[in-house]
């Protein structure tokens, strides 16, 4: 299998490095993210990531979303739209976490919530304080946010987050595992195919979401 | 003196419960703010705050957030914009805090940090994120963030943040000196004047900067 979309800055707490490191399902975790993340290629039928750099903000970004959760969904078994108790039933608001899995091993479980940034900066703000919460209330083990780089948001939608925008915050979430990944493309090439914006030329799929679920 | 402005609601983590309590200078730096929010009036020459609920969304918001800095700066000798060391000089980017005071006690000295919310949710998530910093920081003893609540935000400007959407997150500050106040309108009266949007029909002023302060 071949891999191009570049993973190019990574910051992981330490408490996040730790688990990583040394427990098996977190790191499993992990990997699954980086590989599924990994995976997008462009245009389609290529064997290597390229983003049209003809002009600032002129690839959508929906596209790269969507081929990192096909992966985590149809390899990996990950599951969308899983709420969590302290806001679905407790605060009695708030949307659900966008990706999140558990991992198993015998007795041991690692609940891993993963959000892929396409908004703006202040909605990834919000992302990670909705993390924080599931690892404050103990219902996640393990968070991890996906960005672009800003080399590469300049060429995507107007005003998407990128990685550098929301590091100055990363250190607020020291004491908690939390990994916040910036991934850029592989090559730059003013002749390549545009990234439709929105929806545009995605095929029709139906989401595995947490509520479907079957034990 | 009157005050009309009511507070409603107020959230404070253990850590400046505890300030409030026993610590002379954060006290006094709540009550300035409470003094300063609790001051406005409305209409102008009313002695109470009425706020018009002819409609969803008729009014504006500056003008309160207005009101309040002009006391906090005026009376209390607050300051603007006041920049994070951490934002300014080692993550070269951010901006600065929007109000801000040092308190002194002879070598005692509490330094406290406060927005005034007038953006959306998101934009409060950024607020919070940026003083939690300052808090880690220890950049800053205790950080407010003042917000309308649900039953005035209905009559402020669309997506104006209330303290009810941002309630959810704020046990993410357990652990930092960190208050959260609600504020709400005295009466609600569909006859009265309605509050302008942007800063129309208020009155020229030079806010009063950090960065010109004199020592």
């Amino acid at each position: 299998m071949l891999f191009f979309m570049k993973v190019d800055k990574v910051y992981m707490t330490d408490i996040a490095k730790q688990l990583i490191t040394s427990d098996k399902l977190c790191k499993q975790a992990y990997e699954e993210v980086i590989t599924s993340i990994r995976s997008s290629v462009w245009p389609k039928g290529s064997n290597i990531f390229t983003i049209n750099n003809s002009e600032k903000n002129v690839n959508g970004v929906v596209p790269l979303k969507e081929n990192c959760y096909i992966m985590l969904e149809e390899t990996y078994n990950w599951f969308r739209e899983k709420p969590l108790d302290v806001l679905k039933y407790e605060k009695k608001k708030g949307g659900p976490i966008d990706v999140y899995k558990e991992f198993r091993d015998g007795d041991t479980v690692r609940r891993v919530g993963l959000e892929f940034e396409t908004g703006n900066i202040s909605s990834a703000h919000r992302s990670m304080q909705k993390l924080l919460l599931g690892l404050n209330r103990k219902e996640l083990d393990m968070a991890i946010i996906l960005m672009p780089v800003f080399e590469l948001a300049y060429y995507l939608t107007d005003r998407v987050t990128n990685y550098e925008e929301l590091e100055p915050y990363f250190e607020n979430a020291e004491g908690k595992a939390f990994v916040f990944i910036g991934f850029n493309a592989d090559a730059f090439d003013s002749s390549v195919e545009i990234i439709p914006k929105g929806k545009d030329g995605m095929s029709k799929r139906s989401i595995k979401k947490w509520i479907q679920k079957k034990d």
